[in-house]
């Protein structure tokens, strides 16, 4: 298989792999036993904590929280939104969030809680005027994504949450991280400097699937959302996932080596080939948001007259793997939103495809997906 | 190590890593993708469900929704729960369910929701008299455990349901089934006939971490609690944890074979040897619940004198994995809840340890584990 698809999901690093197995054949105790701790495992707990730490630049006083992944972090952080702005204040999100974030916001205004969305200019970010004209100082919870799923566009985190924290100092900020942790260098102490919660999800930076975390800013109080055995100091009950726990340390150290290494600019060499191929073979296609700041490894592409479900699917059967955005959205017949926002005509929205490199894949790779387009499309 | 604390966490069967490893390694893909639908993916996810609804002896119209382990769960039917008391109805349980009950029926009462608990007699078994006096109409939720973490007392959980399912039709009935599933033949369509949901967690019967379920009967309408992408019909959101999933079905699969075959009988004869040893050498030893049906492989029991905290690190500092009862609670000071409700005295309550046997483990463990117990108490 040819794996051109690593925004939905990525390979784990086999390192990840190797460091998990121990913690599912002889070391598989529950962490919070007395052998469990005898045994070290809440070291290793510690130690992924630290290695996330490091990811994002976040100080040692800020708490990481394991969760199974970003859709729960994502739901837990909206259900700290609700409880703080029920019966006195509102909610800000984007029209472009993913679903883990647009349903359980659409399900508050089942509470009377007011929510409203920033859309985004043709360029793909969100936009800054129209969210300057909507903050007030009744909002209580907002939250921006960070880099988008599909685009890759990264989106002007930082005077979004400027601009929210000077009319609403006590506003709760989170930020979906899930698509740029891993893949290009984040501070959680200088851009994201004024977000309170961001989430992430492992499976995005070729860790385990099944964990992913919210990280806290110190300081930030936020209640548990699942309760129980009182376990990560009593913010996320259940028991610990030591193996997949294991996995997120080396993804996050290895990951944090990639990106301090050559990898970026390596990938983005490789999308730049494949899009100006593509430019030179079909001169119609798009490539939405790459007027932007976008995720290197990301290209969102559309060749006027293709049928995005019949390439996605033609391709599949001659084993290449790619989508056409959101891998949640496969079986909806729906063009992507994003792209209806970003006005783009009704043809051109349905021949979007999106391929997202990582560092295994090579021009040979891509290479043999631009015979397939053209062998399909030319 | 002697590893005698598999109501904490099991050892996961060889053939489980064996079945998760293809899925971490090269079939990594994202289940809602193309070529994951075409590599078989979703096959593999109904093939889980499936073994699962055999496990349980469950209608195949019934909906089995992985969920990150028995406490998300356990939250979610709450959830639904305080859902459907609100404002109208209240909710009842039990004083010896988890904390991943007790903590968020606690909660409950925040939201002016009024939660009442049924007692257990000195036989560690739901005090059904008690129980029919507190149920009238206006009960809209019930949560029941089948199997308690540290007696290893089945509950009379048809008499209850019966019931409860007399006094109030509609009420809601949920049931957390952790400890006796993949331990006893249990069955959705006989004893539990008239519960709605049942919470699972895979590590429990030899599979992996971080993996667990709800059974919804089908016909019950709840509502999700972990919104986004839209996956398993919307129920549960979040990527798929396909290697888990692929865990969970073989651990299923060979804990009904294990059930089926003689492995019940087999680790009883070990529990009683363990006992009888006991009550040899320690006369005034005393064994909680083992006069009432419970799990074949769950000792609790005390000698009087002994500080179980002490007992619990002496015998991990020599390689033999045991707790004091529900592991949650390792680090607190006070004596298990269960022991208190069943009117045992203080110096009973604070020197009660749980050995929990599965297949694995032999007569000669347990003769290592009674020569330690000896030299540290006798």
């Amino acid at each position: 298989m040819i794996y051109l698809d690593n925004n939905a999901t990525t390979k784990p690093f086999p390192e990840v792999v190797e460091a998990m197995m121990p913690f599912m054949t002889t070391r598989y105790w529950n962490a919070s036993s007395a052998y469990g701790q005898l045994d070290g495992l809440e070291e290793i707990v510690e130690s992924a904590k630290s290695a996330i730490r490091s990811l994002i630049a976040s100080e040692s006083e800020d708490e990481v929280v394991f969760t199974s992944g970003a859709t729960e972090s994502n739901v837990w952080a909206i259900a700290e939104g609700e409880r703080r702005a029920m019966g006195r204040g509102w909610v800000l999100s984007s029209q472009i969030e993913h679903p883990s974030i647009g349903e359980p916001l659409e399900a508050l205004k089942e509470q009377s809680i007011s929510v409203r969305y920033v859309p985004v200019t043709r360029s793909g970010t969100f936009d800054l005027d129209i969210l300057a004209e909507l903050v007030d100082s009744d909002l209580r919870f907002a939250s921006l994504m960070l880099a988008h799923n599909e685009t890759g566009v990264i989106q002007p985190i930082r005077e979004a949450a400027k601009l929210i924290r000077e009319r609403s100092p006590h506003c709760l900020i989170h930020s979906d991280a899930t698509q740029a942790i891993g893949k290009v260098p984040i501070s959680f102490t200088d851009e994201l400097n004024q977000i309170d919660l961001i989430s992430f999800s492992a499976h995005k930076f070729h860790g385990p699937k099944g964990i992913g975390g919210l990280v806290i800013r110190n300081g930030t109080n936020i209640v548990p959302f699942i309760r129980g055995g009182g376990q990560q100091s009593n913010l996320r009950s259940g028991t610990l996932n030591i193996p997949a726990i294991a996995g997120v340390n080396v993804a996050a150290r290895k990951s944090l080596e990639h990106i301090k290494g050559d990898q970026i600019p390596s990938i983005q060499r490789l999308r730049d080939y494949f899009e100006s191929r593509i430019a030179e073979i079909f001169p119609d296609s798009i490539f939405v948001g790459s007027q932007s700041q976008r995720l290197a490894n990301t290209s969102f592409f559309g060749i006027p007259g293709a049928d995005a479900d019949d390439v996605v699917y033609a391709l599949a059967a001659v084993g290449i793997a790619l989508s056409k955005g959101s891998s949640c959205s496969a079986q909806s017949i729906m063009p992507p939103l994003t792209a209806l926002l970003m006005e783009l005509n009704h043809e051109e929205a349905n021949s979007l495809l999106r391929v997202s490199l990582a560092y295994e894949n090579s021009f040979i790779e891509v290479d043999q997906l631009i015979q397939k387009l053209v062998e399909l499309l030319h």
